[in-house]
């Protein structure tokens, strides 16, 4: 079974947009088993289109298309499918009625045009949508399939998990279930993380044909991950092989493991605090909410996180956290900022940042220093950061680093002080 | 003259590395006037390149080959083309003692396999690196060219500006500059905003050949944009296009346009408070510190924004920000919380919000309920917002929503009470 990818829309290729779904989707497609050799950026031009799918069809046994199923004129995603499958586009009443009871439910006026997303070529199968108005689609053309799924990442990525790949599989008649972990990691350069897997890597490559593969994949300010693939007849043998590299990833890496999958630096500082039933108070300066924004998306983060206080004005910092007199970039604002958040937060364990992310300097500390404040167990101490990159790279990474900080004074246990 | 552009690797099917490298190139091709209708990934096998390569040169008039220049074993660009031209490779002697200068003023030892980038399709020219080792290549085929660039990034933007665009250029005699500018809006949809801006589309395309084309792009959590090109025989002439035809679509939108370009919201909003020389101070929860990230993302932000309590905690909210005993979850605690960040912060303008995101109800209220409280020269209220989606992007839209509020608020005036 083979499925290219055909991304449509004249912005990608103008450039305006970078096309990330073809990536999302070619990397579910090879998780599935599915090969894809080709994948095709095309605009908004329904000559264009109509070939592309064709050529795609010649090829492959499948082609999933993405964009061009909004309401607007540019939107001829479904005109052209209708062409290559010759039938016309009619009027799907169930798809209508949805589409008009979404925009009443949020009180607004529908435009006419909007009911165009409700057009749907003779004969397809609908995606109906959970989270926007424009409809997925699977069309056959003989043993052949076209899938049509919104440019709108999420919604894309929804559909095609929900209903493409598994009608893909399920066509395919796939029997060996290829499933895939990532293990997740910071602190350790990649090359660092090669050198401590080598053994492993090496006794897996010996093994040979059913042992999981490993690989590396640098993730910028979500650290470098460690993804592990096993292949197995059945998805238990599959689970249970992944299961159990796991732990040997795990042992050899120890502490700069922080998560897996889709856990965040974030979900593993709350399940530490939650697991020693702490509360955690924050004051941000250089990263303005950044701490708290990421804390605060964790499901159940108000169990263990009280607030944070973004004292982005010198002022805020002295008057309500009481950072005396001195410089604010410095060891001492940084730990009296921890101290200063658990009070007024009513936090066990306090966390702050105030550092300089440019575009200039502050109390003559060059850009891309911060100091992290930590106020745990009764101790309060800070650790300096010398972080590169633009403003926005100094902000994340610090927000991070503070959190992985944290993360570590947490795993050593509360009675370190 | 047309030019196609095909991105070569495995790993950006399977969807390890995004492919950035194309959508910048289709930038440099529309702004040098040169259409480009495809762009194509294939993976590292020689047939399929070879392929690739033929159908781009059946269609257009170029193509650009970006990836696979490189010293290893799955690096196969150079072979592609060579079977493409149908002529052997040959060692090129002038590359290959660049390539050896280069390990040697850098004290390393060369591996042999690096003198493969030294070889060369018979009859080329080489583009000469100026940063990594793998030279670029310009192949003719008939009245046909064939471009080779490393997928390396900064390489292949060097080579790209200093030799393809030029040499594409040349051969095409270009006159024409093609610019782009973009609107963004925020409040109106995709549907309105064509309704809106009908009369003015149908009237551009009356004026037919040399007007601007508008198209719309639909941004998600960051709004819908308005997206303008114009083509004209020199840049003077396409910006002057620009610029006119951006008033018109402005006076048409009216406060539904936030900004230009990289403009985003939060710059709206700073660039209104310090026109009216006005700070800001912010009081979230259901945001938990997304409005106060965003906010200080704009350099400069400190000349007016003061700060923002994270009040996640009921029990914050209440004795900092003096929040009363009734649901915290209410019009009457968003203006309480308005208020009270505007006092505790020292703030001129008091922003807040208060809602529920999920993953469960609270104080009765349903998911995506969410108050925004505005504290403007001494008047303070709060509109209620019902949004969808899941958590997160109940948590954006909130965080945009509100600030799309307060640049409202702001622009109707300091009168108004």
């Amino acid at each position: 079974m083979r499925c290219e990818v055909l991304a449509i829309g004249t912005e990608l290729l103008l450039g305006q947009v970078v096309d990330t779904n073809s990536a999302w989707i070619g990397e579910q497609l090879a998780l599935a088993g599915i090969d894809s050799h080709l994948q095709v950026k095309v605009g908004d031009n329904q000559t264009r289109i109509v070939t592309a799918i064709r050529q795609a069809l010649a090829r492959s046994d499948a082609v999933i298309c993405c964009g061009g199923l909004g309401p607007t004129q540019d939107d001829i995603t479904r005109e052209a499918i209708a062409e290559v499958l010759g039938v016309p586009l009619e009027l799907d009443d169930a798809v209508a009625a949805r589409i008009e009871e979404l925009f009443s439910s949020r009180g607004r006026t529908m435009a006419l045009n909007n009911l165009r997303q409700a057009e749907v070529p003779s004969g397809a199968t609908v995606i109906p949508q959970v989270r926007g108005t424009a409809p997925g689609l699977i069309c056959r053309l003989g043993d052949r399939s076209i899938y049509a799924v919104p440019g709108v990442p999420g919604e894309m990525r929804e559909m095609v998990e929900r209903a493409v790949v598994p009608d893909l599989v399920a066509r395919a008649g796939v029997t060996a279930t290829i499933l895939s972990r990532t293990v997740r990691t910071w602190g350790l350069a990649e090359s660092t993380l090669a050198e401590l897997l080598a053994g492993r890597m090496a006794a897996l490559d010996a093994a040979g044909n059913g042992a999981p593969t490993i690989a590396f994949l640098a993730s910028g300010i979500e650290g470098i991950k460690v993804r592990l693939t096993a292949k197995a007849p059945t998805r238990e043998e599959a689970e249970a092989r992944l299961v159990e590299e796991e732990a040997s990833i795990r042992a050899l890496l120890g502490a700069a493991v922080f998560g897996a999958d889709a856990e965040g630096m974030e979900a593993a500082v709350g399940n530490l605090l939650l697991a020693d039933g702490l509360t955690l108070a924050v004051a941000e300066s250089v990263t303005g909410g950044l701490v708290g924004s990421r804390l605060s998306a964790v499901p159940g983060a108000s169990n263990w996180f009280r607030g944070s206080i973004v004292a982005y004005a010198s002022e805020v910092k002295r008057k309500l956290l009481g950072v005396g007199d001195g410089p604010v970039v410095s060891e001492a604002a940084a730990e009296e900022m921890a101290a200063g958040a658990a009070a007024v937060l009513g936090g066990d364990v306090g966390l702050a940042l105030t550092g300089v992310a440019g575009p200039t300097e502050q109390d003559d500390q060059p850009i891309g220093t911060v100091w992290v404040g930590l106020a745990v167990d009764g101790s309060v101490d800070a650790r300096l950061l010398r972080l590169g990159g633009d403003r926005e790279q100094i902000r994340q990474i610090a927000t991070i680093s503070s959190l992985d900080l944290l993360r570590r004074r947490l795993l050593d246990g509360p009675s370190v002080s």
